[in-house]
This record gives C-alpha cells, structure tokens and sequence, in this order.
C-alpha cells in the first residue's frame, strides 16, 4: 500500500467507526420489547441489545428458564446484567395474557419486538401438539394484536430452518418451499406463525416484520456465564454432548449411522449464539431502515454442514474430554442432511457467522464447565 | 321380477328400514354440540340431528346470525324448532371462552361436537387475519383443549374445499395436496385447523376426527322458513342472485368473463344445503361406528361444475324474474374451476348429492320470496 492508498483506507475506517457510533447513538433511545428473553437465544441477544445501547424489555414466563423465585428476574437476565453493567426490565408474562400485554404496552413505549416466546420441543410438540398451537401461534396472533393496538408495527420473528421440511435442494435458499412435509406440530406451528405474520402485513402498511429462519444454534457467550440450560433431558446435540464430557449423562445417542452423508450421520448448520444474536442486531438496523416495508425472511446459519460426529470430535478438542456415544436407529422425521444458503443476509443486512465450530465448542464447554448444573 | 325375486327384495327393503330405525332409536340418546348452530349450515345440520332424534346443544355467539334480543336464541333455531317440534337447547357462547365451554361439557354429556363456528368472508379475512387466527384456529385449538378435559373426544369438522388451493387436477380428490398456493387466510385458517385436527389423533388413540371438506352450499330447507342470510352484503353468488331477485339489490356482478371455462364465467361444485346436512348425519354414524379410528377426510360436493351464468339461467328459471348481472374484473385469488370428486364419500360414508341445481334455485327462490330481508 502507498502511503495515500494507507490514508485513504485509515479514513475510511475512521468514517465507518463515525458512523456506527452515530446509529448507536440515534438508537439508544428505542426500546426494544423482548418476549422469551430469559431463554437461550433471548438472553444472548439480550446481551447485544445492550451493548448497543438499546433499552430492553424482557416478559418471559419462566417455562422455560431458571429463576429462584416464582416472578423474580430469571438468573440468565441477571448475569447478563453483571456482564453488560446495564440494567433489564423484565416481567413475568405470558404473552396469551392479553391484559398483561396491554399494560406493559402502555407503561413502556416499545419501538420493536423481537419475538423469542415460544415452546421448543419436537417430541413434546407430537405428545402436546394443543399446547404448541396455543403458545405459539396462539400468543403470537395475540401479542400482534396488542401491539396493533397500541400501534407498534415492528417485529422481528425467531422462526427456524424446520419450516422449509425435508429440502428439494441444498443450501436451503430463502426461496425454497415452506410449510410442505413438515413432521410435527412444533414445526407446523412456525410455519403457520410466519404465515400469520406475513398476512398481517397485508392489513397495514406500516406492519414490519422480519422473519428470521435460525439453522443449529450452539456454543453460550464467551464469558462462559450465559449458555444453554435445559430442564430437563437436553433434546439438542449439543447440551447432550456437554453434559456427558461434564459427567452429567454417561453417554449420547446418535440417532441414525446410516444417514447418506459422508460418515452416515445427520448433517446440520450448527451456528454460534453469539453470530445468531447478532444477526437480530442487524435485523433490527434493516426494520429501522426508512426504505422497508412489508415482510423479509432470512437465514440465519453458516453455510456449512457439520456431522454429528464433526461436532463430536471438536467438542473432545475443545473439551479435552473423550465422549461416550452409542450409535441407535434414526428418529422418525429427522432429515439426513440440513444447512443454509446465508448469502440473503450477507447481502441485506452485512452479517455472517464469524465463527467456526471449535469456537462453538470451546465457548459450550467454557460455560458447561463453570455451570456444571446450568444456572442453579 | 319374478314372484320370488319381488319378495326376496321387499324383504331386504324392510330389513334395511328396520336396521335404520334401531339405528336411530340406538343413537337417540346421542347428545351433539354444534358449535355455530344458528349459522347457514349449522341450523340446516340441526334441523336433520332433531329428525333424527338427536338431543342437540348448540352455542353460537351470535355474531353472523339473527337473534331479536342479545344472548337469545336465534331466529333460525326458533324456525328450526317449529319445523321439527323438537326442542334445542341453546347458549350465546364463544368457542373463545374456556370458562364458559368448561361449564357447558359439565351440564351436558356430549357425545360428539359438530365444529361450524368460524369466521367465513375471504374479503373480511385479508383485512382482518387476526380475527381469523383467533376465531378459527385458536378457538378450534380452545374447543379440543375443553373436549379433550371431559374426555369427549369425537369432532366432525367444517372445513372447505378451499384448502386445496389452485387444482392441480380435477375433479379434486382427497389426496390433491392441501395448503399449498393458498390465496387468503380464511383458507389459512381452515387448513391450518386441519392440521391441528389430524396432530390431536396422534396424542391419544380415543380422538376421532372427520374433516369435511364443503364445495359452494348454496340453497334452502325447502319448507322456506329457513335459509342463508348474510349480515352484509352477500360474499357469495346465491344470495347475491337471489337479493337481485327480490329487489333488494339492483344488479349482480360477476367477477371474470374470460375464465378458460365453457361461458368464461367461473365454475363451482354448487351443493344444496340440506344434501350438505344430511352428510354430516352419515358422518356422525360413521364416527361413532366400532371400526373407526384417528381422522378422516371426506370431500362434499355433487362432482358436477356449473358455471356462474348456468346458475343465473337456473335462478331466472326457478323465480321468472330476470336477473340483471354485469361482467367486471376477475377478483385477484379466485380460482377458475373447482369441483369434487365425491366418491369417497359414496363409498365410506354411503351418501351423495341427491338435489341438482334447479332445486337449489328453487329453494332459494322460496326462502328469499317468504323472507325477503331474511330472519329479520
């Protein structure tokens, strides 16, 4: 580089920092209404909202996350409190509790919602499928009518990769069908809750809605005092694989070895939560934005698939550990192969995953190794 | 015929009327919940539960139906009542309304439910997707929780032959795809609730489920004293015609004269009311037979397609009144030709249409000439 070419690119960064700063500061006033705030995703994304200065509030309704006392804080909320030195305002609420909404709506002037509220299970949803319809699209149908009320038109949705069923083609583009061969009702539920929202634009030009299609979210901030923390049995690869190098199961099931994927088993988009956290920062730079209208989907995933037994072996490398598994027949409605096309995102809103899957593993085990028992 | 043959087939004629009256004197002790009773199709579906000696508890809460005073019961079921010289129990009750459904199934043992309440404009529902997430789904998705508490597990579902969406062949068997290319979310709605239904038979081997998927009802009881009558303007051809034809409206329009049909008018499998009914009659002996188990499907149409001019040919007809009609715009998501095949209905449920379409004008020439401004 010449030493003009040096100058030129040394302003450039220098402007590029001006500006970020800038839209920092034009958004630290917006308030950002988190619903499932206290869950995994919701925290780590939590912890961005803050770091940039958004003000937040969280409703969750405990289900699903860890807090001493009935209605006090969830403890996930509270360390990410220490680790941002900023504060959370946060209410235990359902969001099928219409009068609770109303009044948060008016105590609170909410600039966007970004929607994590919801029931997770794929085994629960096939035993408790009235559960998930009620929860899921249900609540969301409710809270969009609050917020509708109260004339907040922003919302960010946490879809998944599960509503595109078994793939036509791979990469999964934005573009690919949804909604056809789904296997359960957990599944089904976000379908019809994207579709939901996608009419729902359709009423009211102000209405903006991104729907945000997550791959595999694993791995917990690098701090290792925020992570994944199931109730009960983990039903993803990845708090099963920590809780058996950290002693709490004897070994893990791999569901299906005869898979046509290079070692016969499942292939998946697995994402870091601290990438997918920020991508929700980026989705709500694009919803701000003056030209957006409507409704946008996208992928939120690396790009690239990873076996089980990939992660596996990473997560021995980042544990140091050696990890019992046991090869058992596939479960009804797992697909063999599953990864994003994630160009959409780069495109629109300048994000991609930043890490790879070592980090993924040594940031699960950091926070697995400290909190052996999760947040109790 | 010979001698032996005439008697052998009059005695199989008075077996089978003998097998149909143990038949009804069996099942009437049978209590139905029909939900939306004093609707269109839910009052024509009463009139053939009371004829056939079952005890029928409907609710309804009276928001696209005639009653003279709130929470009365509604005209239709009074006229419905005379028709019969049967008596209906009746409750201004919202399938919304856990508290009020929860006391309803513990007054009455209800052996099966009769699910018509829903939102049912397509205009309505692309202003309003909300209330048709709310109404149709979340309330069927309330019901199955409130049934599935008392253990009343039997459900005999109004669906609509618009969850096939755009044919991709006809006539439209039960297996053409569902869900796909779906234009607004009154058809969401519908087949979303279809879905829901099929997941429940997976959570417990007690549910029974039958999804009956109507073509175009149009028609009355042809005594006259009860028949459709929209709050507004008519969403659909039949009233239309027949308010033309009355003088309540001065002309018809009809949406598309360039369809790739016979007429270039659209084509619908146009169904009279009372057949319509009596399926649900075959249905619920169906349902509550030893054999049956988990859900099924069952298309209700005639199999013949008329087109909007044949209708208006019949209508002038039946009346001797012509009807002024005007050729505008096709209406963006109407769909050229839909019509059934209803064999399987035939086979498993020993019904088909018996009325053609000069009955249907004529029906609805008699309603519409004795009520001119309907129940009111």
């Amino acid at each position: 580089m010449t030493p003009t070419e040096k100058c030129i690119s040394g302003t450039i960064i220098i402007l590029l920092i001006i500006a970020d700063t800038l839209y920092s500061i034009a958004d630290n006033r917006k308030t950002i209404l988190v619903t499932g705030g206290g869950g995994y995703i919701g925290s780590h994304t939590v912890v961005e909202l803050l770091n940039r200065n958004y003000s937040v509030v969280v409703i969750d309704n405990l289900s699903n996350c860890y807090a001493r006392n009935p209605s006090e804080k969830p403890e996930s909320l509270k360390r990410v409190e220490d680790l941002t030195g900023r504060g959370v305002v946060f209410y235990d609420v359902d969001i099928r509790n219409t009068a609770a909404l109303e009044k948060l709506f008016q105590i609170h002037s909410i600039d966007a919602v970004i929607h994590f509220a919801a029931l997770k299970s794929v085994s629960e949803s096939v035993e408790k499928p009235a559960d998930y319809y009620e929860n899921n699209v249900a609540g969301t149908n409710n809270l969009l009518q609050v917020m509708k009320k109260h004339k907040v038109y922003c919302i960010i949705y946490s879809s998944s990769a599960t509503v595109y069923g078994e793939p036509e083609f791979l990469p999964l583009t934005e573009r690919h069908p949804t909604g056809q061969k789904l296997t359960n009702p957990y599944g089904r539920s976000k379908y019809f809750t994207e579709e939901i929202l996608k009419d729902i634009t359709a009423t009211n030009s102000e209405w903006r809605v991104i729907l945000l299609r997550y791959f595999n979210p694993v791995g917990a901030h690098p701090s290792g005092s925020i992570g994944e923390d199931p109730f009960d049995i983990p039903n993803n690869l990845m708090p099963y694989i920590s809780q058996v190098a950290v002693g709490r199961r004897s070994k893990l099931n791999i569901f299906g070895s005869d898979y046509p994927t290079k070692d016969g088993t499942g292939v998946r988009d697995f994402i870091h939560i601290s990438d997918l956290a920020v991508g929700h920062l980026r989705a709500l730079k694009k919803i701000f934005s003056n030209k957006f209208k409507g409704w946008k989907v996208y992928n939120l995933g690396t790009g690239k698939g990873y076996s089980v037994l990939d992660m596996v072996k990473a997560f021995e490398r980042a544990s140091g550990r050696r990890i019992n598994y046991e090869f058992t027949k596939r479960r009804p409605g797992d697909i063999s192969a599953v990864y994003a096309d994630a160009s959409l995102a780069k495109r629109e809103l300048n994000w991609k995953a930043e890490k790879g899957i070592d980090e993924m593993c040594e940031d699960t085990w950091n926070w697995q190794r400290r909190n052996p028992n999760g947040y109790r």
